[in-house]
């Protein structure tokens, strides 16, 4: 996994998501060389990168252009950049033009996660996953009850991760921010 | 109990401990009206306020002048000044002096943990407590080690804490750095 | 602060809430002397004795009725009962005969949280404060958007403790459920 | 990764280490199909499973008997028995017979943390790594005293997971108890 420090940073894009979040999110996902991942709301492109290591093709869709700039530039100094596509456009419309996804990661959503869930929902193909992650209360629970509204039965994992800090006197504890992780899977058939 | 902003500051001082941490802290010390507090390493002032407000004297001890400044600022602003007596110094050198301790809260240490454990003990009054907290792993168990040898056995509460910020988008969890707290009581006879 | 193990327990009943939850509680609460507090879904009573204890009356509600029958057996235990009213009813019928509420702690709601913050914070004194905890991510965030919805600012609080168990090989952490606890107040005026 | 329960679970073993943990693991150990491994402490036979199914060889060892008994079950109900070596022994002599070991995974030491640290780094080839799970206090500080004696910096992260179990009434968080990771890496010349 790569380490957050080996990320191209932009004060006004939100990540990299820390590194253990995306141990979890690569496991959850299952993500496999031959699959498609649409990863919308890519911020700093920390997932992009891990995702386009390990799939076929990654979409990676922001509303902000600082964020694509950002995810870009991480793209190819990690050398993902053949297999990613990056699209700066509202999720939504992206999803519209895509089939077959084996993977739908979203890390932000604008307000609009029952509607992205349900559209990428319609567009993932039997045995595909999408997963959220969440840094807010409520869109946890937006997640949650728009999983069950689809009849799935969601896996919720709330993380709270503190990392060690070296000093002269003893190990610091510092806290990540909790975040959320709802996932679910369509059913194989 | 005190809101965290409602403390001067200084960025060379650690403190004040936060609200929910004091909160738990005047709970477990179970402090009253007569009783009298000696608070080690008292940074900021925080929990040498809150004790003020309801024990009969706090000894506020720091080797750090500019702890002992901003403790100063703190006891004035919160009107308990007259109850609080202030010494820059070494603690260990100051337990020396004194006897009839009902409260040893320990926030800081500077290395000599063990020793500022044993030596507030023997000044403890029968059915006295000492609370240590602690933000790095080698001081809680130290901590503990130092309890077991004294035949105690603490109380161990291991504190992560985060607080909702409100915002346009929701309410997003903003983590404090985990705390634990060692906490035992000098048996009653 | 009353140890966990020191309250009465039913199997069927939830609670006590934990003691450092408790210590927070009242901190948050500023409950004193000459107020009256209204405890909606009081289960196994903790709460109802600890603010027993620092309030003029408690009206403990629960429409469980081993929860009224445990809650009793707690306000006996901890002497409390003269303070205490008990209460087997819906507490959103109960609010409707209440008036002049100090403190309206709310641990259980039957689905009704946002009824009962509404109801109870018509009922409010002026400085009164509501106290929500929630150990279900929906209540949480109800909670929140049932107090912004009247115009307040809830303080929202996210706790994860971990409690020592000392063993032969060591100290290991057994962690508590996380629990948010949610809480406004009324304006002065 | 494979979920807890589709391991065979033992009451008298610890274990498995939770599925989230082990992606954690994973993720830090880097582990590829060219790599020896050995896992001190296998218990259930969890982090065995997953490092066979990513390494050429395992070795698994526990002094417990019950032990070796379950991560056996595991590694025949996962189909991995081909490349795991199952040994009933103290973790220390069997490195003694073992050299040009890639990871060494310490999920439990009977007492014996810092030998086996120093122990494993001897045989560890330059890039290897060493990752230490610790469910107690003072396992953690051991571990992290033992590799700075070594001259390395661990990286540590404190695992705080709570799992959302869904209800009619809502999404409860269930805590798991907290977990450290600490690990670091032999230098690679």
């Amino acid at each position: 996994m790569i380490k957050d420090q080996d990320f191209i940073k932009n004060p006004e894009v939100p990540g990299p998501t820390k590194e253990e979040v995306r141990c979890i999110l690569m496991c959850k996902s299952q993500v496999s060389k031959n699959q498609v991942v649409v990863d919308i709301g890519c911020g700093t492109g920390g997932l992009t990168v891990e995702f386009a290591k390990r799939a076929k093709t990654v979409y990676a869709i922001d509303i902000n252009p600082m964020a694509i700039k950002t995810t870009i530039e991480n793209i190819q100094k990690h050398n993902v950049d053949r297999n990613v596509e990056i699209i700066e456009a509202d999720g939504l419309y992206v999803l519209d033009e895509l089939e077959n996804i084996d993977i739908l990661m979203i890390g932000g959503s604008s307000g609009k996660l029952d509607k992205l869930i349900r559209k990428g929902y319609g567009k993932l193909n039997n045995g595909g996953k999408i997963l959220v992650t969440s840094i807010l209360l409520e869109t946890a629970t937006e997640a949650i009850s728009t999983f069950k509204n689809l009849s799935l039965t969601p896996d919720v994992v709330n993380v709270n991760i503190s990392k060690g800090k070296m000093g002269k006197t003893g190990t610091m504890l510092m806290a990540n921010n909790p975040i959320t992780i709802i996932s679910a899977q369509k059913p194989l058939k």
